[in-house]
């Protein structure tokens, strides 16, 4: 089994069922990952161990999803200089504007590249891992490029009833 | 002089302006505290050594302010149980609500006590940090009663023009 | 029967279910608490005599629930010294927003130690109040401790689909 | 000097720049009216013993100005039949929003008529309260009538550059 | 049948679920009152006629409902000096936010006395018309006591299960 | 001169230093043109005759700007079918996001073609003024692409340092 | 079959049922239009013809419907001078406020006439396009007016129970 | 000089003063950039040719930012694969959170790796672009963890008095 190239973490169980978006574009896509729960609160130790050694463990891309104080994203960023990408996670009362709120607005010094809130912002997590990493591996762009033609080719022309 | 039993914290010496009214709260009731910036991105082992050593070092409340996406109370939080006092720092382009929703959000577990957005809720971070410790400390909680009291004794019956 | 050490108090019965995560943790942690329904509104007699009599009844804390134009916490924190916590419950419109702004936002003076939007706050409220107690209870900083440890050792290592 | 009709409070000295414009209107109208500083926080007593007498003493309309966490509109309402026009005082982390929403967003059973943020509000305020007074008085029912239709007239039909 | 003192109008249909409890307060409290639809915009000309007509008709108070761009509050309220309360109807995209700027935000001139987003706020805009009406008459003003009494004493004094 | 085939309309003087932007386009694209001051509120009959008087008139499109609850141009549109184009005017405490919604959120049937916030948007009302009379006007469709081409050619292909 | 005047284009299939409001609408005129599914991320190519092509095809407006980053609306008003009504399209997270701000707030030379969220925005860009046609087409004209005096005709005196 | 492994591009010159942070940290850092001014609707052809000659012209990543309607960043991303990062410029009425929302709402399919609101966006934006290059740079990723040493020693212990 090939080494990951990507990580995704989350927050905590019940944000698996928006990551595993993130999850299902590697897989189409072919890229190695892992998915790891680590929570910036409730296991600190294990977070500063996964950014401590992202780097050296050869990850490319870390995909990080967390709601509400979402402090998951960028206490990861401040602890390797691997891209994150960050996942606001919807949230009940919010929505997911807290969590979005506590990703982007990262201080100078510590990007974490947001997504889109929910899903689709999961989705393109994974998309935005694959593009990084095609950047030295034409065989992943040529398949990022083929998914992307394919998503274009797949909208019709007029819209039909239900 | 005597160990301080409040430590104020905060990200960046930009929040100092804000933050140094929860100082002078603590001056005027006589109460012990420390001032250190402790920046959640920028120095994330001093924030692991603060919050680690908080409880056996003798703090009794923390009052941590930041901006942004403002992880510091929060992230200290979860590395002590000492009650965490969180203080939104205005921002330039949201205002605060980002310091806010950054802090205020956080999931079980690991409760940020959080005051208002801007010096007013800096103030307010050295009263609530006053009347936790006056729960076992009936010297303080005169003064505090008393520093109440001159508050509202200051209220003039009629608005007067300027 | 112990003497309450906390107060558990609400605006309508309507914010039972939310205050009522704020009672499950002062029972998981063995903490005596009274829960009262107050509404700084319909019963502002009877708020005003709550919060006259908490410090000498041996209130150490009081956690106010209340949603939209949430006045329970900052009245009751006006008319005492008692470290007052503030829980805002979501609401149908405004999604809690209100609740939160009308809590959060308290004049310098008259700190309320706010809880995120909901139930997760209102068990935070509850952990606060344990830990506000903490301070000068070495058992109950002991069991406190042994709930966030419980908490982070709950945590798998990876996400599980349903 | 005639009893006042009206009562004009508010939270503090800082909110006279805004709620004079309600004076201002009354004055217009020749409305008696009284202005006083009643915080509900650093002066519940004070607001109780307000709310408690307004009826009595012949107030038809208290106008209620506050910033923040408002409650001094929707406290006094219940402590009063009287009805309170509620003037959100313009905030500034917040702008204001957080005043309109802890006045606005009152439970069933005491409304507050709430104004418009800041001084255009404060002005409508004192309108309001003549609109009410003037359903029983006709001759200041007349003097509104013509105060509108002034301000009507006032009004150009075409722009001009400066 | 007595004329009515209350008018309660809504821009369509769908606004009366949460405009009947206007309604309702006011059967409760013995207030004659009439509800009709009149639209800002599909019926312009019979807001005109509704709003120049009411003062002579003997109307001491109008609860206008509508929601999104809500203009009828505030339009009746330029053709009229009776009182006008407005009730923001909450809204499927916005959730009445802009039902509520659209009514609260009156140009200095032309008040309207806004009201809680929803069916809460409905039912407050029939107290605060009984609050005006009972300026003027002692009897209503007792049943207002009473029914504010009775609300009082309905609260609980401790939250049960369900 | 001839007839004006657009109508600039607004709710007061104050708002023409954002509308003249209007003006100014339909001066460089030789449109002809009225700007008239129309309060909804505070001269409602003079709105009710501009809408009647519209289309007999022969205007084209009429561009509406007004702030905070901001009716006019929503209620014009209710009186006529003339295309109206409304432009948010920015505010002091809300930015002019009142103005938006209260424009933009127009009920089925009678569609108001919103602009963004400010000059920027009272610019564009001109464009889209401008680019209705152009579906018939082949020279002064001519002119708007002019305009267009101008405006995209004048774009430089590096920043420069001020 | 007539020559279309009016294009309705949606970013995606998933925005038909809101979009079909309009096509309704010119159904119910009488007004011959085209509906085309034209992304602006997944089919750009289609969208700079669709723009390129608008004004020479005969189209007198283009009503364009898209959520999230919403950028169809004004990138085919970057490509063509016919006039572009804009739909935002509700989304899950934000409610489409995302849709409406990347929608309205459109710079200086490309006007996008926003309608409201949702479906009454789509229906009203159907009639925004009507009164557009309406200037040169006095048939179409009397529909449109006969349209709209039946919906204020439609509009009961009295609302009524269920 | 070498190739421009980055490209920086705004949608006009006015978003240079927040844009030329991110040409600061690529010169700290010794990335070779290009800057240009390309519009997404001024110059949407120009956009066009960017977007698809990037990856072959050796972009490794691409800079972004713009304000209000925001399109520039989300448009050029479906045109190319390179990684695009985008940067919300402040904008005067929304402060940014139009920008905001513009661009991070991406549908699946097209991310964009949205930075903070603001000149810190920008920087970070340049730091995130120097992570990306990183992954198969080692003496950047010497350089780049240098960076971020040197920033994290700069924080002083202790706050200081101006």
């Amino acid at each position: 089994m090939p080494e990951p190239k990507v990580g995704i973490i989350m927050g905590s169980q019940s944000d698996w069922p928006t990551m595993k978006e993130a999850a299902k574009i590697l897989d189409e896509l072919n890229v190695p990952y892992e998915a790891r729960i680590v929570s910036a609160h409730r296991t600190p130790d294990r977070l500063w161990a996964y950014g401590k050694s992202a780097a050296e463990r050869g990850l490319k891309a870390i995909i990080a999803g967390a709601g509400g104080a979402a402090h998951l994203p960028g206490m990861v960023a401040s602890k390797t200089r691997v891209p994150v990408i960050g996942v606001p996670v919807q949230t009940r009362a919010l929505s997911g504007v807290d969590s979005l709120y506590s990703i982007v607005q990262m201080p100078k010094g510590f990007p974490v590249a947001t997504m889109a809130i929910g899903a689709a912002g999961a989705a393109n997590g994974g998309l935005m891992a694959a593009a990084i990493l095609s950047n030295e591996d034409p065989e992943l762009a040529e398949r990022l490029d083929a998914w992307r033609a394919a998503l274009s080719a797949s909208i019709p022309e007029e819209p039909v009833d239900d």
